[in-house]
C-alpha cells in the first residue's frame, strides 16, 4: 500500500531521477512536475524519462510568461538587487516554480511535495517556505536532509551505483568544473573551481553573455518604455514596431544583452542559512531593465518618495533572496512599491557596449523635470533670496551644535569631538597644519 | 573706511573676478582664496590676476591630499552613492574647500566669506552650511542671491560690460554648450544642450574617461588592497611595487580608468533645493574603488552588519549631497561606518574594460568565507537536519497567516488579499487559469 | 482699487483682527475664514466681529468630523508619535484647516491666503505647505514675516495702539503666563513661564485632563473596537450600545480620559525650523486610542509587517509634524500603512486610572495567536528538535565572527574588539575579574 | 567513564534538579552554575541542594552589578523597547547569565553547557546564541529538545515520579495559575490563566509594583542625572546626597517605582521562534529611567542624530530580544549608540504617581535649547524672512507634484490619486461636499 502521493520537482537529471526511484522504494506514489522557466532543457525527454522511471503522472508546466510578469517585473519596479549586486535570478524563479508545484499537489490530493535542493543552500528554504505559505498543511520530503536518504547515499559513488542499478542514464561527458543553474532570467555558477574566491571565472564559462571576443564593436542604443514602472515595450532606439509582449520583449533583450556582454557579476554573498558563498551570475535583460528603470524614476519620481522606497528596496531584495516571496511582509512591500510606481511612465534610451550599460536619454509625460515647472518656480512664489533663508534655517542646528562643542570642557569631549573642535582651534588662532599659507 | 574683510572663494574666472571688483566697490577689503582640489587650472595666473584686481591677499591652498584622505576615502568606506548613481564628486569637494576658506577667515579675522555659486544650485548650500558649521558667527555674502548685485547685473551683458570696464580679461573662444566643474575626483557637466534630458551627451564632451575610440582593446586587471575599508595600495594585478601614497594611487587609478572609459553616468537627479536637474558625470578612480570596496566587504563583512550599514549608506550619501558634511548627524554616521569597517582587509582584483568594471577575485585575511569555517560547521554543532528546523520555524508565521486568510469571510478581504487567497482556490479545486496541465 | 482678494484664517482674537484691518489698509479685499476644529471659541461672536471689522464675507466651517476621520484616525492607524512622545494634536489640525481655506480661496477666486502664525514656529510651515500643495499658484501673505508689517508693528505696544485706533476690542483680563492652542484633540501650552525647561508645569494649567485632585478613585476599563485598524466603537467594557459615531466616540473618550487625567506630556521637542522648543500637551482620547491600537496590532499583525511598519511610523510622524500631510511621500506612507491595517480587527480593553492607561484584555477574529494555530504547530510539520536547528543555523555567523576575532593579531583589533575578545581570554584561562568563583 | 563535563545553569528548582540527575544518569559529570541576577531565591539552599544531588562543583555567581552596568544601562541609552512596550527584562539577563556560564565552562575545561529552557520559547535561543558566540566550539545539551529526554519524560507525572525516585524535594504548595521569571530588573508572567488574552491579569499577581490599594496618594518627583546618556545618580528631587552606586541606585528606583505602581505592561508579543505569546511584565526602575532618558535627549541631542538613532533603536531591541547581544551587529549598534550619547548630560525630574511617570523639568549643561542660542539666531545671520524662503523651497516639490496630478488624464490616475486631485476639483469649482458655506 502506498504511503501517499508525492509531487516531486523533477528536472530529468541524475539526482532527481534517483530521488524519484528512492521515493518509490520508500513506498510513495510519485507525480513528477517539470517547471519550464526558460532553462535550456529537453522537457519531452524529461517527461518520457519520468514515465519510464515509474512516475504516476508527469506535469510539464510552461511558467515562462508568468515568471516574467508576476516575478521579474515586480522586481524591476522595486529595483531589487541583493547585496548591491545580485539580481535574484534564482530567487525569483523558486517561488514561481514552487507555487505551481503545491497547486498541483492540492489538485491531485497529494499529501507530500519533494525537491532535490541540498541542505546547505538557499533553494531548499525558498521552495519550502513557498509550500508552507500556500498550503500550510502540506508535508515536505527533503531527501538531502533526510537521515534515511543520507545514510543510504553517503557519497557520489553510492548515487551512481544506485542509478545504474535502477536503470537511470548517467550524464555523458565530463562534469563541468562548477555547478550551474539557468532559467530565462539568468545563469548562476558556483562550487568547483569557483569555490576559491581568488580564482577568476574563466571567460569560456559564460553562456548567456557571449564571449568577450564576440562582443559587438558597435554601441547600440535600446529604448525601453515604462508604464507605472513596468516595461511595456522595447526596441532599438529610433526603430518602429517595438516588442510589447512581455515574454518576447524579455527574450529579445536577452539577445541584445548577449551581443554586448551585459549582465555579468562575480560575488561573495551571504546565504540565508548563515554561510557565505561565492557565485558568478549572468543576468542579461534584467541588467538593461534595471538601468532603464532607475533612470525613468530619476525624472518621474518625487524625491522623498524615492528616499522612502530606497529604504524598502534592500529589504525587498532580502526577502526575495531568503524565500519569503509569499509572505505578509512581501505583500506589504509590494503594495508600497506599487504605490510608488504610479505615473512612472515614459521611455529611456540605454546605451549598450562591451559589458556596460548607460542611460543616455529619457522622456516622461509625468516628468517632474520640465520647463513649465521651472518657469513656475521663477515666475510666481519663488524669490531670489529664498535659498538664503532655506540655508540659514538649515544651519541653525549646526551652529548650535558647534557652540556647545566650543563651550564644553575639553575633557568631556571624546577624541572624535576633540578633533572636530580643533578644526578651527580657538577661533582663528590656528588652521590645519598641512596648510600652505601663501601671502603675497 | 572698509566695511570689513571678506575671504572670497576665487577661481580666476570671469564671474568671481567680477565679484571681487564688486565687493571692493561695495566697500569691502577682499582676500582671495584659491583652492586646489585637482582641477585643471593655472593657479599662478589666477593668483596674479587676483592681485592685479586689487585683492589684499591671495591664498592658494593645495587641498588635494586631504581631499583624497579626509573626504573621498570615507565615502568609499560608506559605499556612498547618491540616488543609486552619482558618486558625489562635487559634493565631497565643497566642504573640503569651504573648511579651509573659513579657517583662513578666522585666522585673518575676516568677518565675511563669499562665494560665486548660483542661487538655484546645491553648491551655495554646501559652502554655506560648512561656513556656519565651522564658524557659527561668520557672515556670508552670496552675490547671486543679493538684491543689490542682482539689480546691478540683470543679465550676461551687464556682467561683460562691467568686466570690460574694470579691466577683467574676457574668456577667449566660444562658450561650450554646457557648463563644467572639475576636480581630481570627477568632472560634472550640466545646462546648455544637456538641459533637455532627451539629448544624449556627445562623445567628444568627455575629458576624464577618454573617447570611446581610444579605449584600450585589452582588458586590464587592477589589484586594490584595503585595510579597515580604506584603500592602501593599487597596482596592475600581478605586478610588484604597488602605489601606496593615497594621492598618487588615486591619480594613477584615474589614468587606468581613463584608458578604459570607466566612470560615466548620465542622470536626472534631485537637488536639495527641490528642483530636479540633469547632470552627466565622469568619476574614474572612484568607480573602480567602489567596485573593489563592495567586493572586499562581500567576503569580510558580517551579513547583519552589512544590512545595518546598507540602511545608513543612502542617508550618508544624501547628507553629503545636501551639504551636511560637517554636522552632528554625519559625525554619527562616520562613527558607525568606521565601526563597520574594522577588519575589512584584503585585496580585490577588478577587471577594467571598455566602460565596465567587475571584481573577479579577492582575498581577505579576515575572510568570513573560508575552509576552516566551512569545516567547523560540518564537524561540530551543525547537523544535517538543522536546516529543516530552521525552515519550519521560519514558516510558522506564514502558515498562520495563510490560515487567517482562508478563514476570513471573503468580503472582509481587500482585492489584494482576495487575489492572494485565490492562489489555491478552495484548496485543490482550481489552479491558475494559464496552467497547461499535461497528464500522461 | 483692490489689490485682490485674500482669504484670511481668522480666529476672532486680537492678532488676526489686526491683520484683518492691516490687509484692508494695504488695499486688499478680505474674506474671513473661521475653522471649527473643536476649540473652545464663540464662533458666532467671531463671525460678527469679522463683519464689523469690514470682512467682505465670513466662512465658519465645521471641520470637526473630518478632523477625526480624515486626520486623527489615520494617525491612530500609524501609531504616529513625534519624538516618542507628542501625539501631533496641532500638526494634524493644520492641514485640515488649511485645506478648507485654500478650497474657499479657489471657489471665491481669491489670489491670496493669509494666516497669523509667527515666523519662528511650525504652524506657518504647515499652513503654507498645505496651501501650495493644494493650489500651487496661490500667493501667501504671512504678516509676521512681512517687512512692511514688521516695520509698522515693532512690539506689543504698537499692536495694542493700532487695535484701539481701529476699534478692535482688547482682550479682557490678565494674559495667562503661557500661550495655548486647543482643538478637540488636544491643548498645547508653551512660552512664558514654560520657556525655562526647569520650570514644571503648574497643575492648575491643565484644562483637558482635569486636576489631579479630581481624578476618579475608581479604575475604569474602556473597550475600543477596531476594524482595519480604525476605531469603530467605544464603551465602558461590559456595557452595551457603544458609541459608534466617530466624532461622538472621540468626544466621549475625551470625557473618560479627563476624569482619569490621561494624556499629559511635557517635552523639549525639535521644530522643523531648526529650533528646540518646550511644549506641554494634553491629548486625552488619542492617548487611549493609541494604547488600544498598539495592543490590537500585537495580536492581529504579522511580526515582520510590524517591523516594516515600525520603520515607517516615525517618518510618518515627522512628515505630519513638519507640515507635509499633503505630499507624495505622505500619500506613499498612507498607502503602505493602510495595507498593514488590513484585518487589524477586534477589541481591546484599556484600563484607565490616575494618568495611566494599560491594555488588559483583547480579542481579534483575525488573531494570529490562537489555539488552532498553536495546535497546528505541534501536530503537523513542527518537530521537537526544530528549534535546535533554527538556533544552530542562526549561530553560524556568530561562531565564524568569533573565530576571526580570536585569530586576528591583537594590534589589528580596535579597543572595542579587544575587549570583546578578552571576554573569554585565551579560551579558558581567565574570566572576568569581578567573578566570585566559589568552589565547594 | 564520564562522557565529559557539563556546566548546567541551575536554579535549585524541580526541573533543573531533574536535569542534573538525568545528565548524571546519561554519564556526564555535572558542574552546577547558579547566577544571581537579583531574583528572589535562596542561593545557599540551592548550592546545598546541588551538592546533595551529586554536582561535582557549584558556582554561585553574583552578577547583579554587571547586569545593571553592562546590560541594563546600554539598553537605557538605546531607549530599547520591544514592540513599543516590553523593556526586555528577561532578554537582557540571559546573555549576562550565559556569558558567565560559558566562561566557567572554558575555565573548567567542560565540553558541554546545558540549560532548562523549553523548546518553544525565546530563552533557549538567547542562552545558546551566547554560548556559541563566546565559545564557538562548545556543545549544548538542551534536554527539553532532546529526543531521549522527551521520550523518558512524556508529561508532568513522569517528571514528578523521577524526582521522587531521585530524592528531589517537591515544590510545596499550589502551583500559581501562571509561570513567573524574575530578576532585579523585572518579573514576567505568562501561561496558565494568562494564556487567554481576553483574561485581564489579576491585581494580586503583581509583586514588583505593589498593589493598587497600597499605592501612595502623594505624587513624588525623582531626579535622575545622566552623563553620556548613562544614569549616574538618583534622588528625591530637591534632596541632597543622591545615590550614585549603579546597583544601589537601581534598587532604590525599584522601591520608588513600587510605591507608585510604575512599570506594568500586558502584551501579546512576537517570539523569535515565530509564535505569538502573551506576557505581563513589571519593570519598575527601568520605566522611570526610560522616561528620564528620553527627556534628557530631548534637550541635549541634535534632531537629526535623534532621527538616525531612532531608526536603529527598534532594531537594537529586536536583536536583544532575539538573543543576539553578543554579535557583530549588536557591537555595531552599541558603537553607534555610544556615539549618539556623547554630551547627553544633565538631570531630569520625573513625576511618579499611581502607575504613571512624566518628565516635568530638566536641565543640561550641553543643552541645545538655551537663551544664548536663541539670541544668536535673532542677532546674527537669521533674518525675518528666512522662514519664508525655507517654506517656499520646501514647497517646490509639492507644487510640481500637484501640477502633474492636474495635468494627467484622469484614467491614468489610481483611485487614490483621483481622490487626491478631486480635493480642489477643477480649481475652484467645487469644494468638499460636507462643507457648510456660510455667506453673510
Amino acid at each position: 500500500m502506498s504511503k501517499g502521493k508525492v509531487v516531486l520537482a523533477y528536472s530529468g537529471g541524475l539526482d532527481t531521477s534517483i530521488i524519484l526511484k528512492w521515493l518509490q522504494d520508500e513506498g510513495y506514489t510519485v507525480i513528477c512536475y517539470i517547471a519550464d522557466v526558460g532553462q535550456d532543457d529537453d522537457f519531452e525527454a524529461a517527461r518520457a524519462k519520468a514515465i519510464r522511471l515509474g512516475a504516476e503522472k508527469v506535469f510539464v508546466e510552461d511558467l515562462k510568461a508568468e515568471f516574467v510578469t508576476d516575478f521579474i517585473f515586480p522586481a524591476v519596479q522595486a529595483n531589487a538587487i541583493y547585496e548591491n549586486r545580485y539580481l535574484l535570478g534564482t530567487s525569483l524563479a523558486r517561488p514561481c516554480i514552487a507555487r505551481r508545484q503545491v497547486q498541483i499537489a492540492l489538485r491531485e490530493k497529494a499529501q507530500y511535495v519533494s525537491h532535490g535542493a541540498t541542505g546547505k543552500g538557499n533553494d531548499q528554504v525558498r521552495f519550502e517556505l513557498t509550500y508552507y505559505a500556500v498550503a500550510p498543511h502540506i508535508k515536505v520530503i527533503a531527501p538531502w536532509r533526510d537521515p534515511v536518504f543520507l545514510k543510504k547515499f553517503k557519497g557520489r559513488t553510492d548515487l551512481l551505483e544506485y542509478g545504474r542499478e535502477k536503470g537511470i542514464e548517467m550524464p555523458a561527458g565530463d562534469k563541468p568544473p562548477y555547478s550551474m543553474d539557468d532559467n530565462l532570467m539568468h545563469i548562476s555558477y558556483e562550487s568547483g573551481n569557483l569555490e576559491d574566491p581568488k580564482n577568476p571565472p574563466p571567460e569560456e564559462m559564460y553562456l548567456k553573455t557571449g564571449h568577450l571576443v564576440d562582443w559587438s564593436d558597435k554601441p547600440e542604443t535600446i529604448r525601453i518604455e515604462f508604464r507605472d514602472g513596468i516595461p511595456i515595450s522595447a526596441a532599438i532606439s529610433g526603430e518602429k514596431n517595438p516588442e510589447t509582449d512581455p515574454l518576447k520583449m524579455y527574450l529579445w533583450l536577452n539577445e541584445v544583452a548577449k551581443r554586448h556582454g551585459i549582465g555579468r557579476v562575480d560575488i561573495v554573498e551571504n546565504r540565508f542559512v548563515g554561510i557565505k558563498s561565492r557565485g558568478v551570475y549572468e543576468t542579461p535583460a534584467a541588467t538593461i531593465l534595471r538601468c532603464a528603470h532607475i533612470d525613468i524614476e530619476g525624472i518621474a519620481m518625487d524625491r522623498e518618495v524615492m528616499r522612502l522606497r530606497d529604504m524598502l528596496s534592500p529589504k525587498f531584495a532580502e526577502l526575495v533572496y531568503n524565500g519569503f516571496w509569499f509572505s505578509p511582509e512581501t505583500d506589504f512591500l509590494l503594495a508600497a512599491i506599487a504605490k510608488s510606481q504610479e505615473l512612472i511612465d515614459g521611455w529611456v534610451d540605454v546605451l549598450c557596449y562591451k559589458g556596460a550599460t548607460m542611460a543616455v536619454a529619457r522622456y516622461s509625460p509625468s516628468s517632474l523635470y520640465d520647463e513649465n515647472i521651472a518657469s513656475m518656480e521663477t515666475v510666481e512664489g519663488y524669490e531670489p533670496g529664498d535659498a538664503g533663508g532655506f540655508i540659514r534655517i538649515n544651519a541653525i542646528r549646526l551652529r548650535a551644535h558647534r557652540e556647545i562643542l566650543m563651550n564644553t570642557p575639553i575633557d568631556r569631549l571624546s577624541a572624535f569631538k576633540q578633533k572636530s573642535r580643533a578644526l578651527t582651534g580657538t577661533y582663528g588662532a590656528v588652521i590645519s597644519t598641512n596648510a600652505v599659507i601663501d601671502e603675497n
